[in-house]
């Protein structure tokens, strides 16, 4: 193959980043009437629901906060716009977001007032993480014990995260997602990278346990999203046999990150052979991109929007290539990245109004172009193109310098 | 306008229900072995999860009971099966379908196991109206009481229908949905033509002025899903825009159904109003068919599945237009009866393994081909068959001879 030539690849997602998505966000997100950001947004930017999610709230303080961190953006100017505007959410949270035990509400009313009740523990896994890295960029020892509160509860309510809300029956065996420990891992690693602690290298290590060994299926070739909690999979039922390519992806590139730092080729051997099964699992070779639903043995899904292609999960793929031929010089994950971002660039991006459409049709057409909303925010586009600029950045990025175990 | 031949429209509707979706059921839905229907299936009625939803198994008991009383059906031999099949779920729904305090489980596991708390009160409200048909059908005291105290139980939870699982904050201001006052209508509407009796009568009354007066929103002509409780319509929010042309064409037959038998010929003309107004809000111009769900302002909708073509909408609309054109002799709602039937018949049926498609993208393509589901099951389909087949049926049907106030 040819050499890579990682300079125009960090020029492109470092232009992009700058020039048309952070603009987009930092114009119409910011509420400096009553705190906090605006999240649900048509092409243009015009707000169309004034509602806060806390989880995308605090991914938002993290994602403005860790541009202010980033190595490769200590130049721009518009560093103390950044920290300024992590400001902004992590004032609205620390004032509004939490109920009496410290959780999270899901979500509250623009002025501040609560919504929904803290059923969901991923509000809490994105506080954690966005206080941590504000803390980090500023330097407040408050939002620094916020986020280290926050992290305890996590690790404290992770077996029953759903608390009274939970519908299931006491005596049942529900199954047991993905979600929570891959989001351990990631929430965990950025604690460990931040102030490092024994402690989190052992949560990391055995999350890590859980999906390589329980996770991935062997038989069928890729990483399933629910697992039966005693062992083993269940096909018997459509949760049973949901796949998420994306969310198999995205775990794949936390383990590998933390892999990297710890130089653990046998855990990145593992990683690198999921990664290519799951890619392979996932593509739609008639219409090309990745599917957002499977279903393990190709059986109807129970979601409509299974056959979509949405953003996030082929950001996410771009991250988790990237990283992973960086990782192991195999040329066919490089040859992923580049059909991915053949994709990708083709499909997303919207050079009218900026920003990228997230919903596109199994075809590849737009099926509805708000920018942001309950799901799409600030966070998957801007941390993957932040990422990948990092990643290219020859001499900032460790794991260009780094083992390849192949 | 032409006279309408409805010998024709009778005999297809009966055909297909007899010879193309009955036979489906009964031969793949009995669990003969545990009790109860089966209910997920792939195209071919392979079984693709065992679990039994409540609420999906009394629509079930309701369907075979209803076809067991339908006056245009008592020659048929199958009825001692659709008694016998109706009497499977009955008894399993008995036996294992409710907690201590009467009130539905959401789901069970195929031998009866609880799976799903009681926290949904549709549930309750199929279990009502099947445990009556059932009882209507077999002289079963037994399900006569459960049907009653069942009915009993809904009015007294309507008002808080979640329960302990909502996880709304006290002291906000939920939107309020048109699901339940337009599920309360089509079952008091059940146990009025089975048992009259005033208090339906009063509670029917009620629930058609809460719909009319309250969701039809005379601004955008469509029938609004969510309405702010103390009044009005919310705009500021994905919920509050949301419209489900569908619902609101559904919730507009079950009131004509009502206003018919009373002769109340100023609710049927402003039923007639508002159908045309949906129909025309929700059909789509360009590719055909009826959308699934809609934003009142034209905003991006929460839902990725918005744009696609579901086969519940068009054949509620189906009902809607045949017995609104019966009701007031308008060449508009026969012109959209027919457009209707030309996308719906053209689309859904499966002529290679019975049964209909349930989903399709917006363009017309079958996007999942299961026959059975959690959503989709025994009910839509052959309840509209049937309807349709009866209202044709000249002499059997008292709309055919009504009133038309036009």
């Amino acid at each position: 193959m040819q050499p890579i030539i990682y300079q125009g690849i960090m020029e492109r997602y470092k232009k992009e980043l700058l020039e048309n998505v952070v603009p987009f966000w930092t114009k119409h997100a910011p509420d400096f009437e009553y705190g906090g950001y605006f999240h649900c947004f048509d092409r243009d930017g015009t707000i169309i629901d004034t509602n806060k999610s806390m989880w995308i709230e605090a991914r938002a303080i993290w994602m403005f906060s860790r541009l202010f961190n980033s190595s490769i953006l200590t130049n721009q100017p518009e560093r103390t716009e950044w920290l300024n505007l992590a400001k902004l959410g992590a004032d609205f949270l620390k004032k509004y977001g939490r109920d009496e035990n410290g959780d999270f509400y899901f979500r509250l009313s623009k002025e501040g007032k609560p919504l929904v009740a803290p059923y969901n523990i991923f509000s809490d896994c994105f506080a954690a993480i966005g206080f941590l890295e504000y803390a980090k960029a500023s330097g407040d020892q408050e939002s620094f014990d916020i986020a280290k509160q926050t992290y305890q509860r996590i690790q404290n309510r992770k077996n029953q995260p759903k608390g009274k809300w939970d519908k299931t029956m006491p005596g049942t065996q529900p199954l047991f997602g993905l979600s929570l420990p891959m989001m351990n891992i990631n929430v965990s690693d950025v604690f460990q990278t931040i102030e490092p602690n024994p402690v989190y290298e052992e949560i990391i290590r055995a999350e890590i346990s859980v999906i390589l060994d329980r996770f991935v299926d062997r038989k069928y070739h890729v990483i399933r999203e629910n697992i039966v909690q005693t062992g083993g999979f269940c096909n018997e039922t459509y949760e049973g046999r949901h796949i998420n390519p994306g969310h198999g992806i995205e775990s794949l590139w936390f383990i590998m990150s933390v892999a990297s730092r710890r130089k653990d080729s046998n855990i990145i051997k593992r990683c690198h052979e999921a990664l290519l099964d799951n890619l392979e699992f996932g593509w739609d070779t008639e219409c090309g991109g990745l599917f957002y639903f499977m279903d393990v043995l190709g059986k109807p899904h129970l979601e409509l929007s299974w056959d979509m292609k949405l953003w996030w999960v082929h950001l996410e793929s771009l991250i988790a290539t990237l990283m992973g031929f960086q990782l192991t010089g195999d040329s066919k994950l490089w040859d992923w990245f580049v059909k991915l971002e053949e994709y990708t660039w083709k499909h997303f991006p919207d050079s009218q109004y900026g920003e990228w459409f997230p919903y596109l049709t199994r075809d590849g057409k737009v099926n509805n172009n708000q920018k942001g909303g309950r799901w799409k925010c600030f966070f998957h586009l801007p941390r993957a193109l932040l990422m990948i600029a990092e990643m290219s950045s020859v001499g900032n990025n460790p794991t260009l310098t780094n083992l390849h175990y192949l």
